[in-house]
């Protein structure tokens, strides 16, 4: 058996809005640290396997970037979807492509723009849900334990240990991302965790659980497996993903599967949903700011300000989030930085190109 | 006699930091409407004398900005000082040239960066101005009504009416900028005005009121009125201003001369001293914002935001300043902007002459 792991690298991340446009998406900014979002997903999986192992579920607008970014990838590991139909035909995809090559495979799916930032503990964690995924032929996930009311994550309840030595639960159930009260709940309950969107499963159950919950993706997929090295490739995936309906693989394949388990995770994870989470994750100066380019600060405290080589003079603000680049600038205050989604909605659907 | 505008354009205005700079000062920017402060005061002199008549005192580094924005000046009225010796040197020198023009001048001095809405106004209060520096022989200040306690102009207190039918006053005193408390007592007695910092006399009577008060100037001016139109002029000025004390023209003559009049000028008047005093005079939209430039408002309201070029989205934030040019970017709140000042004379004592 081979391990295989698919990152999911598909989204825009609208939510950083200046930084992040269609050609340079969340995961190629380095807004988690000093590198991209998606060179530290590679480079911590490349502690677990080897790169040609390492497959990249994109679009035809990021491919170029994306290539950039991780030169070292073999040029077949980079998997276009030809349009975005939420997670369950990407992961399907993907599955497919990955029996092509090892039928025996494991595989694990990893979203590219999240932050961990304990390797090693990332990686003792991935080795347990594999144990479960081969013994207990399992769909496996990972649930942080939360440490706030959060409204940003969906969440897994789990119920029973499955084994006393080993953080592994069965699954109980999935929730939504819920409002605040419920939130509270669920934190108040102890038996709720972070929903990581990590999974880990064998290939052959994945595709089964596909076969049994979304019969008409697999279907789709069986034709596209047919097409695997043909000229007839990008045709045959062109027509049959446009038959495709949208939907996650929570929703499609998880919350209806049986055997389904969590791996309760312990270590500090993010997934640096907006602005605010990068001020909250990077180091602060003195005053709680945080920086990058030349920044003065003067009676200004706890405020993010990522400049492109122009030196900003903040003066008298705090809790300010101040993104300024080439051919946009964006001032919101701090714990409002999720509205910048409904700005970007807002520029697609006055078509303002230039701004996307 | 003929009337002969000359107008101080020597100062950067570190207040509008970063579109201010050693080559691009407060008078050459577009802040008080879509001409810069400078072609406005040109355009409003224009009115009561012809161009040949209208002198500007600057330093070398502004020169050829103002060359640019003034380009049917002719070459020789534009006087280039050594370097800055507040207003009392520049004045003096500036009526020794327009002297040597026609000793019969009447010569009024004008701030190149003032604001003055109402041009017809303007225009007759001057000439009554004139009048008493011809019938009268005096040094005629203009003192705008006051309309709150400012702590950022100088005060002019008047006692008695000169005449019943004109608003011409005898000066008592002249009031430094005042604190708050003080300001406060100013604006209650009701006798004091705004010093505009506009002045108007016959070319003798201040060349006799410098003889009187400022001797040592008036010798150096002497010295330099022999080199007009040869070709020692430049090294004669050079060496003489270097030997004069810095001394501004309301201590040095003003508050020690007798026969000081004050025109109480009733017109929109504001020396516009910081981007508070922008947001202020400049048309609002319906949330109170004032802009130049793309600007993007979501649930934002009070805020001046000047950009060049760039699209700027504002989204949940009030009362904020921001001012971003190609190569430095403000941030400050409203209220605050006088700050801007320290933070320009910080880069100088550091040096930083790219910010400057």
């Amino acid at each position: 058996m081979s391990f295989f792991a698919v990152i999911m690298a598909g989204g825009v991340g609208k939510r950083f809005w200046p930084q992040s446009r269609r050609a340079t998406p969340k995961q190629l900014l380095r807004i988690a640290g000093e590198e991209s979002m998606l060179r530290m997903t590679v480079d911590r999986l490349k502690q677990v396997t080897n790169v040609e192992h390492i497959l990249i579920v994109t679009n035809s607008e990021q491919e170029e970037g994306i290539r950039a970014e991780i030169p070292e990838l073999p040029m077949d590991n980079i998997l276009i979807e030809p349009e975005g139909k939420n997670t369950a035909p990407a992961i399907g995809l993907a599955a497919i492509l990955v029996q092509h090559r090892d039928p025996n495979a494991v595989m694990g799916i990893f979203p590219a723009d999240h932050y961990i930032e304990d390797g090693d503990a990332f990686d003792n964690y991935l080795h347990q849900g594999i144990t479960v995924a081969k013994d207990m032929k399992g769909l496996v996930t990972f649930g942080v334990i939360p440490s706030r009311p959060a409204t940003g994550y969906g969440y897994i309840q789990y119920h029973e240990r499955t084994n006393p030595d080993e953080p592994i639960y069965a699954v109980k159930a999935f929730a939504e991302k819920p409002d605040f009260e419920t939130a509270q709940l669920f934190l108040n309950s102890g038996d709720f965790l972070w929903n990581s969107g990590m999974f880990v499963w064998q290939v052959d159950v994945i595709l089964n659980s596909f076969k049994e919950f979304l019969p008409e993706i697999w279907d789709s997929l069986n034709n596209i497996r047919g097409a695997i090295g043909k000229p007839v490739w990008n045709s045959v995936l062109t027509v049959e993903w446009a038959t495709l309906r949208s939907i996650s693989i929570d929703y499609g394949v998880m919350e209806k599967a049986k055997n389904v388990f969590v791996v309760k995770v312990d270590y500090a994870w993010n997934d640096v949903g907006s602005w605010d989470a990068v001020h909250e994750m990077r180091n602060k100066d003195e005053a709680g700011n945080v920086s990058r380019g030349e920044v003065l600060y003067h009676n200004a405290k706890n405020n993010l300000v990522l400049s492109e080589g122009k030196t900003v003079a903040m003066v008298g603000v705090e809790d300010l989030v101040v993104i300024d680049t080439k051919d946009a600038l964006l001032i919101i205050p701090r714990g409002q930085t999720e509205k910048v989604k409904d700005l970007v909605d807002g520029f697609e659907k006055e078509q303002r190109d230039s701004l996307l």
